[in-house]
């Protein structure tokens, strides 16, 4: 792991670019050290297009005293293209352009490779992460595509607790995943998310076999998460990571 | 109304009980005064039955700076009997018991007299409370009985904020008042709750008018409400009232 860039920003978070190997990640520390880390998910559209987000979700895990990192996905951002991510992407678009349903064999092709690659490639990150200084275990996954939160909180054991978005395409195999997970869980619903299956949502929530799970559901779309229940979920991961 | 005792708890927040005509009830206000009112709902068994829960959630409330009160349900505790409640309820523990579907008229004649009373009870009990020095609006309902809480919420305008908790029987008539519903709504539903219709439950927390509603699910049974749920309903009126 090498730092590539470093600056302090104005509420004292330290900001290092990093790179592990061929990818890219960020890595955001409060002033108070050392301190549990939270894995920030995302979805595979490039760290660069994703900062916005990203540094307002780390500032306030900071806040809570927590620190927190992101890497680049396999195909995203400045790596290395992946055709056939990208064919599954566009098979993907080509069945909702046409309103065909999407098959279990689409989404398969699109999320179980992606979740094959990801998660060795973050418990690496997490490897070389726990070695720094300024941060310590138990961790945290707060989850983009969640097929890969589940992979991650089932086959993980730093992972302590997880913040799962349910709003992203999740394979038959995520199901039966989640059935065996324990750690306990923070599950966000967007109720009129356009771009995802509510009862499928509910039905995963239903599925995962965690004795701690709680589903908080709001209102709006897609990328309309209420920033009270960002608080919320900050608030999940102090009660277990601290 | 009339207060008939008078203590001061360890934490500082003073109780008092009182009688509204003939209704009995309960007042907690914190230290710092004034403080915005939440009513807090409960089923119809009693306030000496009920009252270890009231006490823990008015401490809750008091510790986020909130008063809380609570009256006595028409026909319960120590009121005067009401035999047609009485035979109201009597029928729906024998098509219970007799794993009978309870229809809309059993509902219908268990809870629409129920909420008849008990609103207008609980809007004169809240025109007493808010002459206190100790207590000012706007005001909020954390719900016992789905029915009243709906009804509340659509017909008193002092309710600024509500909690419900999606777990008691609703019938069709709270669904057509949800709709019309617009303050903001914090709903608790427990999820493995044995005396409830998960799916009712979600549908009925669909129907709500309101543009910024959010559904807590939990873990477990009716009474099994996690603490850290009752802190994120605190919030939730502390956002709203403060």
């Amino acid at each position: 792991m090498r730092f590539t860039s470093e600056r302090r920003l104005d509420d004292g978070v330290l900001e290092r670019e990093f790179t592990l190997g061929e990818i890219p990640g960020i890595l955001w520390t409060p002033p108070a050290a050392p301190a549990p880390l939270v894995l920030l998910g995302h979805p595979p559209l490039g760290l660069d297009k994703m900062y916005p987000r990203l540094l307002a979700r780390a500032r306030h895990a900071a806040a809570e005293g927590l620190a927190a990192a992101a890497i680049e996905l396999p195909g995203a951002g400045a790596r290395p293209r992946w055709p056939a991510f990208e064919q599954a992407h566009a098979d993907m678009r080509r069945a909702l352009e046409a309103r065909e349903p999407l098959t279990d064999e689409i989404i398969d092709a699109l999320v179980l490779p992606l979740v094959g690659k990801a998660v060795p490639e973050t418990q690496a990150a997490l490897d070389a992460l726990l070695t720094l200084p300024g941060i310590r275990g138990p961790v945290g996954y707060a989850g983009g595509v969640i097929a890969i939160g589940v992979r991650l909180a089932l086959v993980e054991p730093r992972i302590a607790a997880a913040v799962l978005f349910a709003g992203s395409f999740a394979p038959r195999r995520t199901f039966e995943e989640a059935r065996q997970v324990t750690v306990p869980l923070h599950v966000l619903l967007q109720w009129d998310d356009e771009s995802n299956d509510r009862q499928a949502a509910l039905d995963l929530f239903d599925a995962f076999g965690s004795e701690e799970k709680t589903l908080h559901a709001n209102m709006g779309g897609h990328a309309g998460v209420p920033h009270y229940a960002g608080e919320d979920a900050n608030r999940f991961f102090t009660r277990h990571l601290r």
